[in-house]
């Protein structure tokens, strides 16, 4: 029997972190989220739920309305508004990625199609505006004016950071601290908004609220980080998807701002020219990547993920030992070991 | 004295119907609506008032935040709310404004250069979305969750109209019915909302709720009809806009709904192969309008117009004589009078 145990020990000590416990602990929720996803993104507009569901279907990890659900749970939430609002962030969340691609002039996401791509642009943004209405219907549908609060606000914030990193982009020139406000505005406050929902429907405590915002912003900037990095690691082509998509569009993201200001006049000359003028040959991407690893670029964007994480999860400290704890826990190893 | 009586008599029946009567109303309030919108379209990110301001200092008529005060006038109220639902208004307003130039991929807007055509089509989306979020934040602040449903509401109606306009674009054999289902949704949901909210605020019983709402409605329908009229009306270069931007993109208005279903076999020929096919060449607009004249196609669409503004006007009967009142049926007769 201790052999038993010992191995089951040792098997998750090796195993790689993940999603699964989130994942188990909100099953009957998560299959009660994405039935009302569905219900809510139909239309009698045929093209609307076409479009809306080849995104939504796409899958994605459900990350967001994860949070809201886990969250919720730790603060005892015990009725049923958490679905609504959760399949409220994953409606902000998927019009953001309808208008991103858009924005980008994507024709791939997780190794499909874009919606842009089969429907076009105007579709596209059409179908965004749509999804964004509906977030809001949902939300007026809970009715509670502080979750209201925290999730447009959220969403103006989002859509400043679009803007912000619209503003940056092809600038070589960009600050840590300006790349840093991008991505804490557009992909960090979705996930302290979806973290802080659970505490606020539980109606618990102010600073239980704000340690779950805190939580979440902070995963947030480490998701974030951990996701530009994958674009210039071999790991990312591991996971199914295409490498060098921020260089080729020319945006700057952590590894080229320290890999610009480690470098000298002619590393800068080449970064200027690859992605402020976006004179870019075959090579290019190779060496950009090649000259990364020579100034530990890569590593260090992982390792200010890591700075983040660790406030993330310190910010849980607050709460007792639960397996919803536990499992939002491993959510930061998760994002974090990602680049692994 | 009499003759002067007179005089006054004589140049109030020749006037042409015009705003005027609403603005001197509403004249405070207006400022104030306007000091909000500045106000609240600020942002650190300096494009996006620069890129907002660009758009809603082209003026426009405020038609739609006009209405929003001066029905909350008529319902008696007394209060500041109507001022922050009426920047709410126009919020969403500009917000579809600066994504319709984007999905039309129009260069001229009033006259000048349209946001996407200064900024790009990008910025546009972002910024879109940036004042669709600030419109929420507004009414959320606002605090009623009746008036969050109808404007909510009315948002993604709106979101439904244009991506149904953008499937029946191109396609000549598009139905009066299904015309009228979109101009109702992407135009008249708005006017509807405009004015159902200033019942709302004042806190009015729901017959007048809902006569304000079908006023609305049946403005905004006859208000469309109109415009989509003068797009191939000699009246329109008077005003200084261009004449044939709907033909040009293929759009299927209510003028071409009529004269392809009165028109023979080689008319309808015509209209497909310059809307569907988009093959235009330099004599087509003219040929086209004349084929509209031919079967009295445009004279009918004002017919049509005049029937929705008749129905606004019955909608108010049940409000008292007052100068509100009659500001907002003088506004039914400019919508339908701007076509001569």
């Amino acid at each position: 029997m201790a052999i038993v145990v010992n191995l089951d020990e040792e098997r998750s000590k090796s195993r790689k972190p993940s999603l699964e416990a989130l994942q188990r602990l909100t099953g009957d929720d998560l299959t009660a989220v994405n039935a009302l996803i569905l219900r809510h993104m139909q239309s009698p507009v045929a093209l609307i739920p076409q479009l809306a569901g080849h995104i939504i279907a796409a899958g994605g990890k459900r990350l967001r309305p994860l949070l809201t659900l886990t969250a919720a749970r730790l603060c005892n939430y015990r009725g049923d508004r958490h679905k609504a609002l959760a399949a409220t962030v994953e409606f902000i969340h998927t019009a953001t990625l309808l208008h991103d691609d858009v924005v980008d002039d994507s024709d791939l996401r997780r190794g499909l199609a874009t919606a842009n791509a089969v429907w076009g642009n105007k579709a596209s943004v059409l179908v965004g505006d749509f999804l964004f209405s509906r977030a809001f219907q949902l939300m007026v549908a809970d009715g509670s004016l502080k979750v209201l609060d925290i999730l447009s606000s959220a969403s103006a914030v989002i859509a400043e950071g679009e803007v912000l990193q619209l503003v940056t982009s092809n600038d070589t020139e960009t600050s840590e601290q300006a790349y840093l406000e991008v991505i804490r505005c557009k992909t960090a406050a979705l996930f302290a908004a979806a973290c802080r929902v659970g505490a606020v429907v539980a109606d618990r405590p102010k600073v239980e609220e704000e340690a779950l915002e805190s939580y979440g912003l902070n995963l947030g900037i480490a998701f974030q980080l951990i996701d530009d990095m994958l674009d210039y690691s071999a790991r990312q082509s591991e996971l199914g998807k295409t490498v060098g998509d921020d260089f080729r569009e020319g945006k700057i993201t952590l590894p080229v701002v320290l890999a610009y200001r480690r470098g000298g006049t002619e590393e800068r000359a080449f970064w200027r020219r690859t992605l402020e003028e976006l004179k870019q040959d075959e090579s290019d991407l190779a060496h950009g990547i090649e000259l990364m690893e020579r100034h530990g670029a890569l590593r260090d964007t992982v390792a200010r993920a890591a700075h983040y994480g660790a406030i993330a999860r310190d910010a849980l400290g607050i709460f007792p030992d639960c397996e919803e704890k536990h499992a939002l826990l491993e959510v930061v190893d998760f994002c974090i070991e990602r680049a692994y």
